[in-house]
């Protein structure tokens, strides 16, 4: 194994939704190092502009190779959708975003040829799943809706209630009426709410979870570039986060599906420190 | 009129919500110029620790200080409980936050003697009306509740939806079931959903709206310290903002009540290159 092979992955999000991702990759690489970074002083990035969430994502990246990772996985919607090509261009190890994954599973999934697409303000506006998919198969037909309540329903923890279930009717309503038969959850937030938007659906509609798809394209990524890391004691994961927001252990461990372990605390001043290397955005 | 008298109102907020302590500013003073810097990159303030809020409220001060404002405003309810102590002790001019205004007029309304707060978590985790309006009557019982989804309802401008009024009554239900006759609208996004919290506790119960306070407390404070400006042609405002999130405009005009004038955009960068002044936090 080399040296390479045996650094964490660095996996990234504004704040807490990338732990679904985290949580995939440990489940299906359970060998894997993880080193994690929360933007949680930041966050959201959903509804902020490309220039900006393009600048934080540098910032996070940079943050994440002074620990040594040996790929970065842009585990937020939003950062994968405006930022992937720029972390691509700048930096010499693999970057794997949440999109092409979801895009994928998308076009092998559908049967009709009309696929629907949820997610934060900055991803719909971005339309990067739809050029993602348009790329893949230019015939599909893929209806963009943005669901601004979803995550702040999702980190409130109603993942249950009725009012949860009236908004989601009110957010998805035209994807259904459009005939979609797969929806790609494009937020890291959202499968969390993947029991009450399947209620909306009902069971013909195959819902695409982007955290499972991303986790999939990691593992494939490093066994093709022989950085799979051997079996061999249990792996340290570490976590780090710009802020420790209130009720933060509580909703992390929503996302994680786990008890969290420690977490460190960067801050934002360093983060911004690094962007005298981002003049050129 | 001294010079200072002529300068402009410095005025801060996590995003636009404080715009309606603007529109109110604006309304009860004329004459004033107004700065304004609403942290749009870093927003939502509520949710963050006590330390990151200071941190950015210091930094969103240096910036209206560098445009010679006579006054700063903390028209934010998260950063006006956490941090307007700090801002005063290190700062030589007036600094006025949303709380303590808003916390007297419901010790002056309150005839029953038990008063409601709703507000951000940030806010009512750090009990800052409750401990405000004890100082003035600790006779006061104050029953305070966190309302995470009235932020983005806002936004979304869900004001008239069916939706809102099923989450304000989960919400505010405690609050009526305790009595209260007085409500302080604890977070400058909350005067948006007035009417429906009206719609909840009934016209027996008065809603305090501390932009209006806020600004009767900005005139009496000028008035006091002979800062006024006196009238004399149209008063030229200005807008600063670090990211201009998606949907900005439509949002901002919500919250001003008015068409937005010409906005300039401030890196967060050029923001926490002012973080070496506050290395004693």
């Amino acid at each position: 194994m080399s040296d390479t092979a045996s650094s964490p992955i660095g996996v990234f999000d504004s704040g807490i939704g990338g732990l679904t991702v985290v949580a995939e990759i440990m489940r299906q690489l359970p060998d894997e190092e993880i080193v994690y970074f929360g933007d949680t002083a930041r966050l959201p990035y959903g509804p902020k502009s490309e220039e900006t969430v393009t600048q934080f994502a540098i910032q996070d990246t940079e943050l994440l190779l002074r620990h040594g990772v040996k790929m970065v996985v842009v585990a937020c919607n939003t950062a994968s959708s405006v930022a992937v090509a720029e972390l691509t261009r700048r930096y010499d190890l693999p970057v794997i975003g949440v999109i092409a994954p979801g895009a994928l599973a998308a076009v092998s999934s559908t049967l009709t040829g009309k696929v629907g697409v949820i997610g934060t303000e900055g991803t719909i506006a971005s339309h990067a799943y739809r050029r993602e998919i348009t790329n893949l198969d230019r015939e599909i037909e893929v209806v963009e809706v943005s669901c601004p309540l979803f995550v702040p329903l999702a980190e409130e923890g109603w993942t249950d209630r009725e009012v949860t279930l009236v908004i989601a009717h009110e957010y998805l309503t035209p994807l259904r009426d459009a005939g979609v038969d797969v929806v790609v959850l494009g937020c890291t937030h959202y499968p969390i709410l993947k029991g009450t938007v399947g209620k909306v659906f009902g069971p013909t509609v195959k819902l695409i979870d982007s955290a499972e798809e991303t986790a999939r394209e990691v593992a494939e990524r490093l066994s093709s570039l022989g950085l799979a890391r051997e079996a061999g004691g249990a792996p340290e994961h570490r976590f780090f986060v710009s802020d420790v927001p209130h009720r933060f252990k509580e909703q992390a461990e929503r996302f994680l599906g786990a008890p969290l372990p420690n977490v460190s605390v960067v801050s934002v001043d360093e983060l911004a420190a690094e962007s005298g290397r981002v003049e050129s955005l």
